[in-house]
C-alpha cells in the first residue's frame, strides 16, 4: 500500500466511526486507576458500602473477608503532652478534631481505615526532623501521607498511627530552564508542579491520573510509574537528589541537582520506592525533559496477540524516539466500554487493539513518521484497521477508549483487579489461562495495559462478588505471575494488602537485605509499620 | 539568516579548513580517559616512568609523592591449601605464576600497583559463590575485578588481595527484540555486548572508550556514565535487574527483566555504583533502546560561555528527542588539539565551542531540524560560526576535536586532570579561577566537557610535575567545587584516590548510612578494601 493511500484509509476509518461527544472528563484521570498510581478523586464514581470497598479494614463498613489479621505494634499511645509538644512546635498544624482528622484516616477507594486522632502538618524539613526525633524517642508509630492516592493501603493507619502529612510542604525552590532540574519540597501536587514547569518548556517525567492530588514525595516513595514511563524511564533515573528525614530525625541531605555524581553509594535511591518505611522525603530535584510540542496518536486492530507484538516491535523500531505510549486492549476491554459506557471504537471489531502515542518536536515530521510506519505495518498484515488523530479532542476520544475500562467494568457490578508485570511472551497468556480456569462463572475476563512496559491490567467481572470465583483466581494468578518470572506488583508497591506476596517476586536473599536496611534505618519500626514487608 | 544561506555558509566553513586525514583511531577512544570510564590500553602514548604515573603505590618505580598512606587490614594470608581449595573448585582456572598475576595487579594507567598472588576466573555464579564464602570464612581480602580500565584505583589490589575476575563469565543469555531487553553474565565486554544486540536493532544505552576492554559488569559497579547518558540516562534507570553475590557467598538474585517491578526496595539499586564494595556482580539485565538510524554532528562557535549556555538550551527547546550529545571545549582545549596534534578546526577562532550530536530514525528530518536550529542560532547572535557533518569520515574528524583533548594536553609534558559535575551556571568559572590562580606558572588551563550532563573536565598542563602548583590546585579546586554544591567525582567513582574527599559532596548523615550498608553486607570488610569510603 502506498503512504498516499494508507493515510485515506487511516482517515476514513476515523471519520466512519467516532464519537467524541460527551467527553468532558480530564484525558487520563480513568487511566489512573489502572495505572496504579492512584486516581484522582474527582471523577470516580464509587458508592460508599458498594462490594468494591469489600477490602476494608477496622470500623469500616464495608465487606471485610479480606482484612489481614494483623495486631498493633508495641508503640505508645499518643498522650496530652505529645499533642503539646507538636502544638508548641507547630501551632495550628495540629489537626485533632475527630472530624478534621476523618478524611486523613481513610484511603480514596475507601478499602482502608485507620483510627489516627493526630494529624500532623509540618511545613518544613526542620520541623519534620523535630516530630520524628520526639516520635522515635517516645515509639510512636508514624504514618507518612502524601496526597493520600495510594491503592494498595499503604498510605493510611491502620491504628491509630499518628499521620504526618507533607500537604503543607508545597513550596517550588528553583526551575533551572537550561538543565531542565526543578528542586522542590515533597508536597508539590504533581500537576501544579507540572504547569509551573511547562512555563519553562519542560515536562514533568511522570504523569498519572491522579496528579490533581498526589504528591510528588508520594510518587517518589512508592515509585510511581505512570504513562511516561515508556518514554522517560523511571523515577530511579529521573530523580537527581532527595532530602529524606530518617525515623530518628536525622536529615539525610542528599539533594544534588547534578546529572552525574559518583561519590560514594547513592543513597536517594533507597527511598525511591520504599513507601515511606525508610524516611520521610522532604524534598526532591527531578530532571524535566523538554514539552513535547507535537502530540499524535493511532489506533490500530490486530487479529492476534502476536501480531499484536509484531506491530510493537514495529512501531519501537520506526518510530523510536518520537514513541510516548503503546497500550493494548483486548476485544472484551472494546466490548466493555462501548458497551457499558456508550463510546464508540473508530474502527472495526479486532481481536486486540494497539493505542500507540508520538510526542515530538516537529509536528509533520511525526505525522510523516507514524504514517509510514502504518502503511509498513498493513502492508505487513500486522494491522487490519487503523485511525490516527492529531488534533486533542480526536486524541481524547482515542485515549477514552483504554483509559475509562475500569469505569466501564465496575457497571458489570464486581472486579476482581489485578497489575502485574510479565515477560512479552507471557502477557496475555495469564489472561487466556484465567478466562479458561472461570469459565462461565464471571461475566467478563478483560485484559489491558501498558504493553510497551510489560504490564498487564487483568480484570475479572461479575454482578456481585463471589468467593467461589475468587478462590478460583487467588492464588493461580499470584503463583501463575510467580511460575512466569513476572512482579505481583507492577507499579502499585505492595503496601498492607500485597505485602504477604512478596515472595512470589522477590528472592528470600533480597527480603533479608530490605530487612536489613529498615532495621538499620528504622531500629523501632516506627515509620509506616505493617507496610511492604510480611511480618517476621 | 535563511535556512538555506545557513545551509550554505555551514557547508562553505566545513570544506575550508577540515583535515580528515590520519584519523585511524576509534572515533571515541582518547575521549573515554576524560568521560572517566576509563580508557581501552591500545591507543594510549604512556611512557611507564614518566610524570604521568606519578600517583603509584607499593613498588610501582614512578613519583610516588602523592602516595596515600594505608595500613594492610587485618587480614589472612593466602596458604597453600587456600589455593589448593580453588584448584580443586576451579581447575586450570586459578593463576598462581607470578608473570601471569602481574597485568591484574596493576591499573591501565599505572597509577596502582598491588602484591596480589592469586587470581580466580570463575565461570558461574555458584563459583563465585563457593569464593567467597571461602574466602569470608576465612578472612581473606577479595579484589573484585572487571576489566581493569577504571582511573581511580578501584579495580586493582592494594596490598594482597585475591583477584577475582570476571574475565571468564563472558555469555550473553538472552535478547527479547520486542521489550529490548538483554541478560547476560557480568563479564562481556561493553563492545561485544552493544555489537551483539545491533544484530537486534537495539544500542547499549552506554558507550564509551573503553568499550573495547571494560566488562559489563565493572561499568554497573562503578556506575558508568559515558557518551550516551545524556540520551539515555543512567544505569540506575537502564539496569532492570542483577544478580550478586555477597562477600559471604550468598547470592542475590534481583535478576528481573520486567520494566516495572514495585515489589519492596529496588536492593539492585545497592550494587550500582558501590564500586564492588558491597557484592560481585554477576549477572545483568539492560534495557536497551532502538539503535539509531541517523547521526549528525555540528560544531559551533561561541563568543561566550553565556552564549554557550543559550546554545544548550536553545538546542534542547528546538532538538528535543533527537539530541544525544553537546559538548564543550574552550579555545585553549582548540588551541591544544590543533598545536599539538596538528588537527585542524573548521571554523574560525571561537572563545567557546559547541559539539552536537542528533540521534534519530530518519536522517531528512533530523537534517532539516538540525539546519533550522542553526539559523534560529545565528539569527539570533548565539553562535557566530557553524559547520555540520553528516557522513561518518567527517563526524569522526569532528568528534576528535573533543576527544583527543587528553591526549593533545599530555603532548605538553605533565597534567594535573580534574573531573567535576557543576551546576551550569558555575560550570565554566572554575576554569577561569583556576587560570587566575595559576597565572604563569602553568603553560595552560584547559575547560572541555559533557555541557548537557554538567560535567567538566579541567586540566592543567606544565613541563613537568611541580608541587609547587599542585598546592595551589589542590585543595583549591575541591573546595570550590563542594562549596558550589558540585560534585568531586562527576563519573570515575572514589576507588582509591578519591575516598578522602567524599565529604567535600556527600553529607555526614549519608556517609553514615553507606557505611551501615557496608557493616550490614560486608561485616568482615574482604569485598575490595580500602576504596570509596574513608577509614574510620
Amino acid at each position: 500500500m502506498h503512504a498516499c493511500l494508507a493515510r485515506r484509509v487511516i482517515q476514513r476509518t476515523y471519520c466512519q466511526g467516532l464519537s467524541c461527544s460527551g467527553f468532558s472528563l480530564p484525558v487520563r484521570n480513568d487511566h489512573a486507576r489502572d495505572m496504579g498510581q492512584g486516581g484522582h478523586p474527582r471523577p470516580l464514581v464509587l458508592v460508599p458500602g458498594s462490594r468494591q470497598f469489600h477490602r476494608s479494614c477496622n470500623n469500616n463498613s464495608g465487606n471485610t473477608d479480606r482484612k489481614p489479621k494483623i495486631a498493633r505494634g508495641p508503640y505508645s499511645d499518643v498522650t496530652d503532652a505529645d499533642v503539646s509538644f507538636f502544638e508548641s512546635l507547630m501551632p495550628g498544624r495540629v489537626l485533632t478534631d475527630p472530624a478534621d482528622v476523618a478524611p486523613y484516616n481513610i484511603d480514596w477507594i475507601k478499602t482502608c481505615k485507620g483510627s489516627s486522632k493526630v494529624v500532623l502538618k509540618p511545613k518544613s524539613t526542620e520541623e519534620v526532623s523535630a516530630i520524628l526525633s520526639h516520635c522515635n524517642e517516645r515509639k510512636l508509630a508514624v504514618q507518612p501521607q502524601g496526597g493520600n492516592t495510594g491503592l494498595v493501603g499503604g498510605s493510611t493507619p491502620v491504628f491509630d498511627e499518628i499521620i504526618l502529612s507533607s500537604q503543607l510542604m508545597n513550596k517550588i525552590i528553583s526551575v533551572d530552564d537550561v538543565s531542565g532540574v526543578v528542586v522542590c519540597q515533597s508536597g508539590c501536587v504533581l500537576e501544579t508542579l507540572d504547569n509551573y514547569v511547562a512555563d519553562y518548556d519542560l515536562v514533568v517525567p511522570l504523569d498519572l491520573g491522579a496528579k490533581g492530588s498526589c504528591h510528588i514525595g508520594g510518587n517518589i516513595a512508592t515509585n510511581a510509574g505512570g504513562i511516561r514511563l515508556l518514554r522517560y524511564g523511571s523515577l530511579h533515573g529521573s530523580v537527581l537528589g532527595l532530602e529524606a528525614v530518617l525515623a530518628n530525625g536525622k536529615v539525610v541531605d542528599c539533594l544534588s541537582s547534578l546529572r552525574k555524581d559518583n561519590t560514594g553509594y547513592d543513597i536517594k535511591q533507597l527511598f525511591i520506592g520504599s513507601e515511606g518505611t525508610l524516611g520521610f522525603i522532604t524534598a526532591a530535584s527531578i530532571l524535566c525533559p523538554q514539552r513535547p510540542k507535537a502530540v499524535n496518536v493511532a489506533l490500530l486492530g490486530c487479529d492476534s496477540f502476536s501480531s499484536l507484538l509484531s506491530v510493537l516491535k514495529t512501531i519501537k523500531t520506526e518510530l523510536g524516539e518520537i514513541l510516548s505510549a503503546f497500550e493494548m486492549m483486548d476485544n472484551a476491554t472494546m466490548e466493555v466500554v462501548t458497551g457499558n459506557l456508550n463510546l464508540t471504537c473508530p474502527i472495526s471489531n479486532n481481536p486486540f487493539y494497539a493505542l500507540v502515542e508520538t510526542s515530538g518536536s516537529n509536528a509533520s515530521h511525526d505525522q510523516e513518521k507514524l504514517n509510514a510506519v502504518l502503511e509498513k505495518l498493513m502492508d505487513g498484515g500486522m494491522t487490519s484497521d487503523g485511525t490516527v488523530a492529531t488534533d486533542m479532542s480526536k486524541i481524547r476520544a482515542i485515549w477514552q477508549l483504554r483509559e475509562r475500562g475500569a469505569e466501564a467494568l465496575m457497571v458489570d457490578g464486581y472486579t476482581y483487579k489485578y497489575d502485574f508485570s510479565l515477560n512479552l511472551a507471557d502477557f496475555y497468556t495469564l489472561v487466556e489461562d484465567v478466562r479458561e480456569r472461570v469459565g462461565a462463572k464471571a461475566r467478563r475476563v478483560v485484559g489491558y495495559g501498558h504493553l510497551g512496559d510489560g504490564n498487564l491490567h487483568l480484570n475479572i467481572t461479575c454482578s456481585e462478588f463471589n468467593k467461589e470465583i475468587l478462590d478460583l483466581i487467588e492464588p493461580f494468578v499470584y503463583d501463575w505471575v510467580s511460575q512466569h518470572g513476572g512482579s505481583v506488583s507492577a507499579e502499585h508497591g505492595l503496601g498492607l494488602w500485597k505485602r504477604n506476596y512478596i515472595y512470589h517476586t522477590k528472592s528470600r536473599a533480597a527480603v533479608d537485605i530490605m530487612r536489613l536496611m529498615k532495621k538499620g534505618l528504622d531500629p523501632n519500626a516506627i515509620l509506616n509499620p505493617y507496610k511492604v514487608l510480611p511480618a517476621e
